[in-house]
């Protein structure tokens, strides 16, 4: 009852597991007016006792809110749920917090539109213990959708962004990302595998790893220059320098008895670079290796 | 002259390229005594200029200092320096920067104790606009050859790092470093090119990517302490939910028409440690994976 005077925004948050919880608490810390609703009841009642209204239905829950944020399982639960709404969106913006694909992103915008709603897809790059505080958060779909909601939605996460109209780059934005991720892990495990050979703790590399990845960290935005301007001067190393040393890390792995197969695919894409005759530009001509599949996969 | 009444440790330093420049000028800003010797005795012009003396071979060089630092072109340079050197290194302390491997390394330090000198294998982690500033130096060979020249060469680089006994240690940690920074770049591009393909430019995947390494970066001790205890708890996402979202990333490069190379590779991996049982496990069981060859490889 306390949040029905605060002047804030009401919300309607559909789906409460982990993460669908965590979305539900930030907006009650900070005063929203907030419809829940689940599959499950049970899962309402601590959000309850914190001052969530808990809905009968879906359509209910969205009925109660300008802004419906849905956050369940998978695509096929987010269908199941449109469909069961009938007609409330009409004149509402849902934002789906699903994790998804750019396809599942562009059919729920259409089913969300012929619903009369507006739709925004967003991708959660956050553990549900960021949410609140610093979590980044990406949203796409028309920017008249987001502009007025983008006060209460920063309530999620201090990295709040706005991607653009075209309802797949969120769900782009996070498999790239989440592309990074993995090079890092596994760039990461491939150095600990090798020094663990040579009786090295991974606790030890820990430091030198720590430093390297804040080094590099800082060459990013300057690679990204180079390959919006199409220009890969190389100040630092050429790609022929990287090629050398590529070459001792698969040698060190080898001699070590650990996996060569990350080595020597960043050796195999360094290689096809020099071909081109990118040897002597900067590591940010690897781009060109990115682009396009390998003659093999072009089959 | 007026390097001579420093009271500081007399250095030499063989080899002025683009680095031994850099290290001998950090040397020469340090007060260090500084002798040097190039092949090309014109490049060491400027160091003369600023206080260094010109030795007239590398034998007269090294029994200037009890310290005598090695950066040349590649081990095949390092060798025949070496044999120049008759028995000037017996009682002193060599230091190799030139780059290696962990054999050449091995191979270095038994024909520098045979001449009666003590080793040091180093791998500079920096550019050389580092040097004399936050350059991160990695040394590995005898402790009691490293701690009385610990003052002199900390002079070089702020991250100046003494890795163990083992001379090979700093030409693995180097490469495992360089993995590390190629596993980074090589998934920020495969980001941009799948970005870029959806027409969104790299710079502006850059602040996206930035958190997301800053995210990984504090990651990486925990899940190194996981590795040492052989013990992968999933907090946050098991192997199995990684998976998921590995197909997503293959699935959007095929239909952007991007090389899946790298993505495939990631989701190879994730699926034999999934085969291996490791489906709940945290990322980190993932180690498993690099310790060894892939069954194809083992033959």
């Amino acid at each position: 009852m306390q949040n029905l005077d605060t002047g804030l925004a009401p919300v309607a948050v559909l789906g409460l597991g982990l993460m669908g919880r965590a979305l539900a608490e930030a907006f009650l810390r900070a005063g929203h007016p907030t419809t829940v609703w689940n599959r499950t009841a049970a899962k309402a009642e601590p959000l309850v006792a914190q001052g969530a209204k808990l809905a009968g239905s879906p359509a209910d829950a969205a009925a109660a809110a300008p802004l419906v944020i849905v956050c369940v399982a998978d695509h096929d639960a987010v269908r199941e749920l449109l469909d069961s709404l009938g007609d409330v969106l009409d004149g509402r913006v849902l934002v789906n917090l699903t994790s998804g694909t750019s396809l599942t992103a562009r059919e729920t915008a259409e089913r969300v539109e012929r619903k009369g709603g507006a739709y925004l897809d967003g991708a959660i790059l956050a553990a549900p213990q960021g949410i609140g505080a610093d979590a980044a958060i990406l949203y796409s779909g028309p920017r008249s959708a987001f502009d007025p909601h983008e006060p209460t939605l920063r309530v999620l996460g201090a990295g709040t962004t706005y991607l653009g109209d075209d309802h797949a780059l969120s769900s782009l934005y996070d498999v790239a990302v989440l592309g990074l991720m993995w090079g890092i892990l596994n760039g990461f495990l491939q150095g600990a595998a090798l020094l663990g050979a040579a009786g090295v703790k991974a606790t030890a590399f820990t430091p030198v790893a720590t430093t390297g990845i804040a080094t590099v960290a800082d060459w990013v935005a300057g690679y990204a220059q180079q390959i919006d301007d199409g220009t890969y001067p190389a100040p630092d190393a050429t790609i022929g320098t990287h090629l050398t040393a590529m070459e001792h890390l698969v040698h060190e792995s080898e001699s070590l008895g650990v996996s060569t197969e990350f080595p020597r695919l960043v050796k195999a894409l360094a290689e096809r670079a020099v071909a081109d005759g990118r040897g002597g530009d900067g590591y940010a001509a690897m781009i060109e290796q990115f682009r396009t599949p390998a003659a093999g996969a072009r089959a």
